[in-house]
């Protein structure tokens, strides 16, 4: 199964990056472009056919290694 | 209106950030994972209420500042 992970900075946590994205935008003339985000969008193939294992797996490969809990959450979906 | 940016390396661009995940993933156990590949999302406020302004204008930062449509490629909804 692929596991298709969303990683983003959770509500209120200061985005630097996004800032920065957001007067580049400015600058190039997109005046009309603001609350820039950046997150992290990560696609592994997991070699696991019961869906509810999979699942499992990739929630804690998400805790473990690929989301810091503490200013990131994560969301994922297996296809 | 929001964008929702995906930006993704081309398929057979080589991922070095992916193998590091691969590898901190495997040595951390999980063995079943294969194929990980990293791309950057980006949630966007575009302030224009006609949906294909809104379009043509994501499209035109993708294409100038988002992607680097060399090795990447992008894809992106409105909601």
């Amino acid at each position: 199964m692929k596991a298709k992970i969303h990683v983003t900075l959770k509500q209120g946590i200061l985005d630097p990056q996004g800032k920065a994205i957001e007067h580049a935008l400015d600058s190039l003339g997109f005046k009309n472009a603001a609350n820039v985000r950046v997150g992290k969008y990560m696609e592994v193939d997991v070699q696991e056919t019961d869906k509810a294992k999979a699942d499992a797996q990739v929630k804690q490969m998400c805790e473990k290694l690929l989301a810091n809990t503490i200013i990131e959450e994560y969301r994922y979906e297996l296809v």
